[in-house]
């Protein structure tokens, strides 16, 4: 029986058996405390050994980090905290843990540090509950979709067209990379590589989804998206997850109702199902909060905040009417922005972080950006210069969430490829859908990460995946 | 509403509007009837539009594969089939598709040829019935891990370790395809790669699996996972998806328990959930399986061989069994064989079909493997020449699942490293795990399309995966 179960029981003078992880022990005249936890749950067991029980070499192989599992009685807790423990009658060790090798030994540890071992790290209180709530968020995720009628669908990870144009991709391949096969003219000859032509890691599984929307309706994507950015930040990874919700005959209107139920869904969820990780994690958040100088400091605790978000109306306004707030905000006028504000910059995080922070104080959907700042893909509004694009932003994350309704005209599509430079040939089977029963449409993706991160309020998006691509850095 | 939803309605004249493309239009004298599908279910719902009710213009519009909107009175039907239609009052059509060029026309369709148009296959009944069953499929894996204790673990994507030593793996990069950075000694200098080191796309995500699961007990991966074999068989995708499960605490029995109830309860779901798409399915199947010879013709229908496979209790015997049952078939002593059966030996496709299809005539599983024929981390039993491998063999199949108990001694597993020429300093952090804290450990690896196939009774593997990766093919 796993530990989260075992606390739930009555104890009934049963006889258990617990194995996991050795936290702590702690050795008091004739008894042993030991403190064991299994991953499932943030809560250890005590088991309590009496004097003779067990032998003296078996007791010393009982150190941090070791693996072993106890036989013993259920008995009501004598101590505080928890409401059961276990009265040893026989242990077993499986593994030990050398104390003068093993990293994690019981004392604070450096999330850096925990970060060069990262294979370890889930072994900690903090990473085991940051774990925990990833699975909880992306069970939620797959349950609001198949409840809400929705299919998932496995978009491709390699892909050989560049449609984000976004440039910055992972190429794929099997040629050698020294002395490569080429050209005639002198160009890698891209035919002799393993797919016939240059591949890439996706970088959204938008455009494919689309094409399951035009068929299923209703669709999701939640897998692995790739960018091959050289920036080292807090936010950004080099691998990471991505969910990509896809519906035909949605428009603006509706994709934001789904954006602004889904996430409240999620966060709710897990204020629901990780109540415990959250508080831990809410302690250990207000523990470092107290490092930080008075007005920095956090006005919710993390709870507070998900319950905030979670049951407030996300602010809607057009991107628009948010510049005239900029433009009317104290810090523009006090010239405390980094970057200028005028109708048609792309907005900075603090722009952002303004509006969603100090002026309104809550999650906003922005809507109707330029269109020569967005995707080729979004559908243009009537007035010729902006599109029917939403950004979603989140207290202390800024934009969780993009998205918008699809270009469905066929001529607009393609003038706008043409446009940003686009070859119709790499995306002709996009511009089909538009040809053969095309359909408003509209979708979004959201960073799991920036959601993971908002949630446990962990700060670096490397401490929310369980083993981080970055620049230099693809250990474990 | 989608039509799943309607057609469950009791028709009491309210007024509804369907949106979705349109399967066939039929006109009889003053009556216009219209199959409209949105891929929420197999079934179509019928429009039926009664003479000037509807411009002839905008009827016109109306062909198959165009997209549109119609409203009007749900009554019930008045032909065989379905409970109830609509009596059209109004249509809007969205976007049209002109006959002579949309290549979805009321006919049949090789699978060949819907190959090549992958982005609109989804909206034929085959793919669609396939890309639902392979939702509900994924959705039934998530369901079973989160109630059965486990944790949805992201392993990593792009690797940097070549743990599986199998080779077969696609470079991934960001170095320039021509002139890349050499190194004094003329080789490619990788530490002006991304990553600071050559970097391949995971064939598996077992080995960071183990270390979530000896943290937190019982963790499971599903995602993308990519082999470079040049291989063009139905059996075979460059990139496909593999759920799969690693226990701590778990033994060889432990995990033949765990591997059959999955996918019996799986199997199950789909049976429950599925059914209309499978009765599709099966129908579609039965009419290919005339075109065989009578002995090649299955005996069980596809419901029944899913429910014989969910009812019954696969065989298990351990390889050496295994090659005795062989040795003394008919097969064997007739010649018929096309590879020889030793002990030893790395079972073939003929050896797994005769034990599963001819022998036991249901699901097998295979344990005790030569140490010889499988990978260093599988524990070695006391005899010292088995590891406590499992295949799961399914019928039409072959191996579905491919299991271990892990190696948790150091010495031993640090042996098998040495034996097979991994370098100890590329998966320094997975021996650790079995330096501190070891435990035993056990899992396994599940294809996902393999599984699809099985449900779906589809006979090629780039048709139960939205767009397939194969050697020279990775268009959509």
């Amino acid at each position: 029986m796993q530990i989260k179960e075992l606390l739930l029981q009555s104890p009934s003078q049963q006889t258990v058996t617990v194995k996991g992880w050795v936290r702590t022990k702690r050795v008091s005249s004739s008894v042993a405390f030991i403190a064991m936890n299994d991953g499932s749950t943030i809560h250890n067991i005590q088991a309590v050994v009496s004097d003779g029980v067990v032998s003296e070499e078996t007791l010393k192989l009982v150190t941090t980090g070791s693996c072993i599992a106890v036989t013993g009685i259920l008995i009501p807790s004598q101590g505080q905290g928890q409401s059961v423990e276990v009265q040893v009658t026989a242990i077993q060790v499986y593994g030990t843990a050398d104390p003068e090798k093993y990293p994690l030994q019981p004392k604070k540890h450096s999330l850096e540090f925990l970060r060069e071992i990262a294979h370890l790290r889930p072994r900690t209180n903090t990473f085991s509950a940051i774990l925990r709530i990833r699975h909880a968020l992306a069970f939620a995720i797959h349950q609001y979709f198949n409840n809400h009628g929705f299919f998932y669908l496995h978009t491709p990870i390699i892909t050989g067209s560049d449609a984000e144009g976004a440039g910055e991709m992972f190429r794929v391949t099997t040629l050698p990379a020294i002395n490569p096969p080429l050209t005639e003219d002198g160009k890698i000859d891209y035919k002799e590589d393993f797919f016939g032509k240059e591949t890439n890691l996706t970088v959204s599984g938008q455009l494919e989804g689309e094409l399951g929307a035009m068929a299923l309706s209703k669709i999701y994507t939640f897998g692995p998206t790739f960018r091959a950015e050289n920036s080292n930040t807090t936010r950004h990874l080099a691998e990471f997850w991505m969910v990509e919700p896809e519906m035909a005959f949605f428009e603006l209107t509706d994709n934001m109702n789904l954006a602004e139920d889904f996430t409240k869904s999620l966060i709710s969820y897990a204020l629901e199902n990780c109540a415990d990780d959250i508080a831990f994690l809410e302690k250990r958040l207000l523990e470092e909060e107290k490092m930080k100088k008075k007005e920095e400091q956090s006005e919710m605790t993390l709870s507070e905040k998900l319950r905030f978000v979670s049951e407030n109306t996300f602010e809607r306004l057009t991107y628009t009417e948010a510049i005239d707030i900029l433009l009317q905000s104290k810090p523009h006028k006090q010239g405390k922005f980094n970057y200028p504000v005028a109708w048609g910059i792309d907005l900075q995080s603090e722009h952002e972080r303004y509006l969603v922070e100090k002026h309104f104080k809550k999650p906003v959907i922005l809507t109707h950006y330029p269109k020569d700042i967005k995707a080729f893909y979004m559908k243009l509004e009537d007035d010729g210069k902006t599109v029917r694009a939403m950004d979603v932003l989140f207290p202390g994350i800024g934009e969780i969430i993009g998205g918008s309704q699809r270009e469905d005209d066929y001529e607009k599509l393609l003038q706008r490829t043409k446009d940003v430079g686009i070859e119709e040939d790499s995306i002709w089977w996009y511009l089909q859908t538009r040809q053969f029963g095309s359909a408003p449409h509209a979708g979004f993706g959201l960073g799991f990460e920036r959601l993971v991160l908002f949630v446990t309020g962990m700060s670096n998006i490397r401490d929310v995946i369980p083993f981080p691509r970055t620049p230099k850095s693809a250990e474990f």
